[in-house]
């Protein structure tokens, strides 16, 4: 037998951080998980601990780190991190840094963003993930995970392949709903936090003007977009559910459904995925 | 042996309504329970179920009257619900509906809210619970469940009893991060969209303003507030955990912690609760 | 206004217990939450915290006593903890402790069951709530939350009652799935341990021999058993949901279902609650 | 731009098979994703859905194969879902099935197990991953996820590497808990329920006998005695989180922890990746 492939690390290591600038607080609240690869194998076979960096010390570094350095995006922190245990440790042939951030937003009040109080600002988390190798190779991707987007109209499925286990009627106007999984890679030197905020809006935009013919022609609009606006992003990777809104029977009910009554339903699910790159 | 209480009903009956008034669509998503009391024994006793609304009718009867009724709120629907089955089933004492909304809001355009495409608007569900009894007793009320907020300064904890167990210093300057789970109850005539939006409001406003020496303190405070706006709250029921941010020791790591690198917990958690009323 | 309810405590306090007889070694993983009830209107009204035991506190308290003292079921260690904040808070009025324990049961081996290496043992946490007041009443209940089963037959629902959004056919021949939800208090000096096995043997065996004609009569027939069997137990109180099993039509599908295949649902559900009480 | 990468499915199609045997029944759970590759591009480019075999059609088909065939394991049905798919559509190159078993277990009764009464019997589900392509090939993997399980001694970690961040003190008697997540591929013929009882009786003895190290020693030596007591195993991947048990510090307390008393912890965790492979 033989340890064909191996990795370890530290997951779900939780960050806040506070940056006080006079009265206006900034806020920072990842979620972390390293994993480095390299030449463990020592460990597995006879349980020399010798070349491994305890999962205890990627803790304390997260928290180390985050105090010693000024950073404004989870990408940045990313790379911080990634690159410490390169730096420090010859034997670690890559440092992978996944970072889920807290969407904390200003409360309003009636003079503008509150100074030090906060609260979520929509579903979904912020990430953000890097890779460092010994060879020096950064990759950094960014993204939203658990967006939650629907669309009451411009939705149809038709013409779709039939078999004797087909029933799905074709429909014209149907409720698009979603949990949008979206990730990003940088191409280029950027501001991480602006193309955030752009790569946002725009698969926003597109959901809600997109006259889809299928999730998958949505999804391909969406990167598309992505892409034409930043061309710090590389390619865009989008994983949406289609969270089906079942219109309900209601003629034994002696009633009609005039395309408005529907049961929400969580499962099953279409799951539908497109990676859309630059020529 | 005897039955000495009872009910049932079906819980997570999931609907979604929409209501198009020319190209602007409202939409409704709603999670609802629906529990009843009375005279059931026979069932239990001798599985004659004659009695029995069976639960998979109080389903039907949910999108049936959601697409029969006009209404505008959770607590107007958990209103119509409650009233149909005790006006239809004598040997019922009382029915409970307890309604949880999904909170959608419109995208935001160039051209202002979008018609028919919605996101999640924060952390949190809308809540309304209606009891309706064979009397004609009605009881309304409504909340918001799972808000999530934090606030990185004007909060403290001092001057608490101290025994052999104590440990805990006390500290002028803490993050406040909690969850809210606010409720009240309707004791006058309201537009149940105004109130619910004014309650929110006064209890962010108060979180991000007070000055806190205890979380007790802040959420006497805010239900208090909320009382004083809305004439049509009778009482206030405020239950927050207190989700400590732990300063993370960076001393044995060669650094000095200024009050800004904390450790994010969901457990263990302090929890809170107080109900306000009016005198 | 004024405050007219408020209780507080800790929530989620984990603790893992070894207490290691020679090489046999016994486990207990417990989750603790402890509720006080009293006077503690002025740490509301003014931030004034002298009559608080910190939340914190109670979190150390959990562990000083799990070492201090020796214990063999959640019940006893309720009554330790409950009774401790009792007797050294003359302002405190109530206290409550609940406990969920996590189910280890030992491995198998060749040799039999093993001295330290344990698995779950099946669905649900063994609970336990105590209440100790100042007035000296200490109030013990026990019981077993989310102990999932299922059985294939002997399980009907016929004859309920008919109205116009009734759509549900007679069944007489049903899959009976659902997760249990069973507390039980204790009346009389017992072997804790002892009772809670046999108590959860009993409502197994019910649940399985019983020929159900609704979930009404099984919940009556499996807490009256329960009765029976033991005589520390005073009433058991069970919710149990009726996850349902919805036979798929096959028909559009070109073959018929011999009531074989379903789908399997988690929501809606009906929801049946009983109390059984000794005359 | 172009589309890179595509893939589409259907997730949560949830399954209850009964198969009568007399009056012995046989009870399938399984929750069935379904994800196709091929040349769809058409969809995404345009909304030309005449290639797309719809999600709906994905479920239907899951419970239409379900009735028309016998099978006794989740790795037999993956395997007719997913020639079904290859065989009825030349333009898909691989289909792929990943099945999730809920572990329902026979009720034990005085008479030996019941006939039609099931519990969950443990931790975890039983997994299967089936890809079968146009060309005839047929990848078939079978695994446990949540299997949880803990050590209270055998288990230790010393002699890690150490810089500025280390704090984490040499232990020679510590906890170890985890919760694994286990996969192996099949090689050649075999009985897959046999194998994966095999597979995970082999794992837990090793766990439990294993004198560890390190949790990647321990992985290692699972793996290995997978392998060698099944020929039909190609190789196994373990993924196992180190859910830490921290000693609680009661010397603040006035006590001394005789590494008897911990902190039950969930986050942050070590996570430990291995795959083991035949030479």
């Amino acid at each position: 037998m033989r340890l064909s492939s191996d990795w370890y690390g530290k997951g779900n290591v939780r960050l806040t951080k506070v940056v006080r600038r006079g009265a206006l607080h900034d806020l920072y609240e990842f979620c972390v998980k390293i994993i480095l690869s390299g030449e463990f194998s020592s460990c597995y076979h006879t349980g020399d601990n010798s070349s491994l960096v305890a999962t205890d010390t990627m803790k304390n570094t997260v928290y180390a780190l985050a105090d010693k350095h000024e950073f404004h995006s989870p990408e940045q922190f990313g790379q911080i991190l990634t690159k410490h245990f390169i730096a420090n440790n010859k034997h670690i042939s890559s440092a992978r840094a996944e970072i889920a951030e807290t969407r904390w937003a200003r409360l309003a009040t009636a003079n503008g963003p509150h100074e030090h109080a906060f609260q979520i600002a929509g579903s979904g988390v912020r990430t953000a993930h890097v890779v460092t190798t010994q060879e020096g190779r950064v990759e950094t991707s960014g993204g939203i995970s658990g967006l939650q987007v629907l669309k009451t109209t411009k939705s149809g499925f038709v013409g779709f392949q039939r078999d004797e286990y087909t029933t799905l009627p074709d429909v014209t106007d149907r409720i698009f709903a979603t949990t949008v999984d979206a990730s990003w890679t940088y191409i280029g030197p950027t501001d991480y936090n602006a193309s955030y905020v752009g790569a946002v809006e725009e698969l926003l935009r597109v959901f809600g003007e997109h006259d889809s013919l299928a999730v998958q022609q949505t999804i391909y609009a969406m990167g598309e977009a992505m892409l034409a606006r930043d061309p710090a992003l590389g390619e865009v990777k989008l994983t949406m559910p289609n969270q089906h809104r079942i219109p309900f029977n209601l003629e034994p009910l002696g009633r009609k459904n005039s395309n408005s009554i529907f049961v929400t339903t969580s499962e099953p699910f279409g799951l539908i995925h497109g990676t859309i790159s630059r020529d």
